[in-house]
């Protein structure tokens, strides 16, 4: 499958590792083609860079960007993204306090995008599992919520592929409950061991 | 420390084991007392049974009930919870559709409980870890939350001593955040490896 990942930072480069890992052919975009262009070279053969351009040929893409720059995206592109797979996995945070949401209240992140992107098959995933532990091997939960059936199923074979354990939780009014639940997450990494590479599980 | 649990049923067996095992005093109250006492029983010397009649002599109090029944301990007992720490472990769950809480919006069962009893110092936690995973050994993740800080951490050192690991998360705000990803594990049962024993948590 070819996806194309959106931004060349931490989380770009984790989703892309497991991505050439699994089978599928990468494509890392960013405004700075050089920025790309580096990503892919460290992720390999199977992945290429390219300008922040077209999605054009992607069947899923990624916005591996922060949530204001995703909501961008998605308005932007909101014509070229209609009826193509797109992952959200930002976290709304609030950086100042890490102990509130910056959304309106009652919309997660992953609601605004599909606002913005109406055609858009809009899923969640991958909003917590930290940068540096998905760079690393070993298998993870990736939480999966969206109100395309047959589109979280892909994502869900993407992850499998990846040696990623999917567990898709139903409809899209639930990542906000993922998006919360990181914030947790990301609010105590001070106090537990982890070093931000911790990761949100339904642990055996 | 002297805590009361409130319930005879599979969580307030799982949560006595614990706080035995930790070295606490465990009183069972049940508006059957044969129930209670049943379960002391099986606790051990350091549980009693007792009717459902008094919250004196206790300084922690657990309401291992469905979330109406804590909510109405709440209310028929306000004065006498007044100034004691009440831990809530309930989950407000459609139990038809494990797809939506029955909590009105924006309000957790714990909001509920805390405006029933507004003297009491409400505690969130153990709603994230299954009764039989409980009764086992093994460290897991106790999620808090609660607006009285010295609270928070009296029963984060309850859950040190039953080797658990106490996650302080913060305000009562985020008991939301806790319910609605029980909601999640709950619904997700039946396509994960587990068998209702599974645990949330912030795994290595």
């Amino acid at each position: 499958m070819e996806v194309l990942i959106i931004g060349a930072g931490g989380m770009a480069r984790g989703i892309g590792l497991r991505l050439v890992r699994g089978g599928h052919q990468v494509r890392i975009a960013h405004r700075e083609p050089d920025k790309a262009a580096d990503l892919a070279e460290a992720l390999g053969a199977n992945a290429s860079g390219e300008a922040l351009d077209s999605a054009a040929g992607a069947e899923v893409i990624v916005l591996a960007l922060p949530y204001e720059g995703s909501r961008e995206i998605a308005e932007v592109w909101a014509d070229q993204l209609a009826g193509k797979i797109v992952i959200d996995i930002s976290n709304p945070v609030d950086y100042e306090t890490f102990d509130a949401l910056i959304t309106p209240p009652g919309k997660s992140a992953s609601d605004e995008i599909a606002e913005a992107a109406p055609g858009a098959r809009v899923v969640k995933a991958f909003n917590t599992t930290f940068a540096s532990r998905l760079a690393t091997t070993g298998r993870l939960d990736v939480f999966i919520a969206g109100d395309d059936g047959d589109a979280r199923k892909t994502v869900a074979g993407l992850c499998t592929d990846a040696d990623l354990r999917p567990i898709d939780v139903g409809g899209l009014k639930h990542a906000a409950t993922l998006e919360a639940m990181q914030l947790l997450h990301m609010k105590v990494q001070g106090e537990i061991e982890g070093n931000w590479a911790t990761a949100l599980a339904f642990a055996p």
